[in-house]
């Protein structure tokens, strides 16, 4: 089942020819989940061929506009492109009026149903389920209200073991009632225990994703363990004082957060522009935890099954 | 003295990988005037190595996205990269409601002064005057209201013949007087007529840009005479009728108004996406007007002095 993220921006506030600002694809299970829409977000995906359609979630973490003044126009092509199904939008709840406005003005209305879902950046609340999947809020600690998003899964069925169902000829019938746990009675009477027949499920995956924050240890309990940590990376260790002021992240904090959390690896992206090769930022986070990565545009986090 | 015109973008509602929505910059005597602002804008001044800050006076013709969308971005930019001079935005009404709510959001108290000056798109008036140019309204006919811009610069001085100055050793002081048009009288006491010592002034040099449009006759007799002028053009002719009901333009009809206003120069733009060759475009509306030239992103057309 697929798990992946495609960076689709990783600058701080301002765009630049190299880096877009913030966007991000979450693919879970072939649904496409956009988490922001900086401008120039409906680009991107086309740059990455990721079809737009395909989106039918979009989550705002607040509202400084590199992390949402693409969506009117993202949502405008939609409609352009003659979109018939639901876009739910998730986000702070002055953002629907900001969209309306802006529908307003230029007379356009919808061919398709926009649902909006108001969230409450403050609380660690589920805000998205799915049969496989749960969405909830992560509150951070930025200059206005912020809140992160953890994509979990839930847990999933015992797996059956191939071999066992070919050499016992299991009826297919009876696979659904396996994979919740029950054991195998063959003609003959015999019973199979539901641990010779199957396998435990696949562990639970999951992504955090934090931005924008600064330095914020509440965070840990909620993402303790995620597969895949984001957590944005305005600047080097030797400008703490300055993060600090501006309720934005180091290396150093991001790769802290990471290592309190226990998480398996991590992505910094949201660079400040000062930097011209990021990866002094990556180098940097890795004296604290190695498995760190950069968010680079286009790239690919890909959350094996293992 | 500098009158040129770069196109941003060319591209008609949705932003594709090659052609961007419509945006383009007028620069006159070093002077820079941004004309609509489609999502990506700031990109595209990035990309063709114009300074954003350059930028003091911003026209907004109308409130469909694509022409817009990208305006609350670059004014964001403009104010994180510590602008602090003055910048002028001319627009519908609504477009300040727009702005204010986006900022609002976000916390941002700009740290520059914008000033907003509403436009009656109904109206042709003067909208902008400094000592060289007039920037005026044109009314277009479009679906929602919406006005185009005619560049205009004021009648010249008259120039001063190097040669006659040299030989008759004209002082400096005299210059301004002869400019103006006043005669010269040597130490000798003879008269010199200023037809003989100055040339007419270059002849007044125009630029109308008009989108998005329906063909509209009225704007023929604003436009008169341009050295160039921006029709949109979203359709080929074969798509007249779709052109109408959707109060757009097609190639024969911009080459039209063209050839009746007895422009120079007619650019073409905001190809609708169902066009993969532009230059279709063109050639069709050439057997019309052949003076026409295709809108292409990064394109500078130079309107030189003769």
């Amino acid at each position: 089942m697929t798990f992946k993220v495609t960076i689709l921006g990783s600058n701080s506030a301002i765009p630049t020819i190299k880096r877009n600002p913030t966007a991000q694809l979450v693919n879970h299970n072939e649904r496409f989940f956009l988490v922001d829409c900086a401008e120039g977000t409906q680009i991107q995906l086309r740059k990455y061929r990721i079809k737009l359609q395909r989106i039918n979630h979009i989550f705002i973490s607040h509202l400084h506009g590199d992390h949402f003044f693409g969506l009117v126009g993202l949502i405008s092509s939609m409609h352009l492109l003659g979109r018939k199904k639901e876009l739910h939008v998730y986000g702070p709840a002055r953002l629907k009026e900001i969209l309306d406005i802006q529908l307003e003005a230029s007379e356009t209305t919808l061919a398709y149903p926009m649902v909006f879902h108001p969230v409450a950046q403050e609380s660690n609340a589920v805000i998205y389920e799915d049969e496989k999947l749960i969405i909830s809020t992560i509150p951070l600690n930025h200059s206005i209200p912020t809140c992160g998003f953890l994509f979990k899964e839930k847990e999933g069925k015992r797996r059956i073991i191939k071999e066992m169902a070919k050499s016992l000829d299991i009826p297919v019938n009876d696979y659904v009632r396996i994979k919740n746990g029950a054991d195998f009675i063959d003609n003959d009477g015999r019973v199979y225990k539901n641990d010779e027949i199957s396998d435990d499920p696949y562990p639970i995956r999951s992504y955090a994703y934090c931005s924008d924050t600064a330095y914020h240890e509440p965070v840990i309990p909620i993402i303790k363990d995620a597969d895949l940590l984001y957590y944005e990376t305005t600047f080097m260790q030797d400008m703490a004082d300055v993060a600090a002021a501006k309720l934005h992240a180091t290396t150093i904090e991001a790769a802290t957060i990471a290592k309190m959390a226990n998480v398996n690896k991590l992505i910094i992206g949201h660079f400040s522009n000062r930097y011209d090769n990021p990866m002094e930022l990556v180098n940097e986070a890795r004296t604290v935890f190695k498995n760190t990565f950069l968010a680079d545009d286009g790239k690919v986090f890909d959350i094996d099954l293992s």
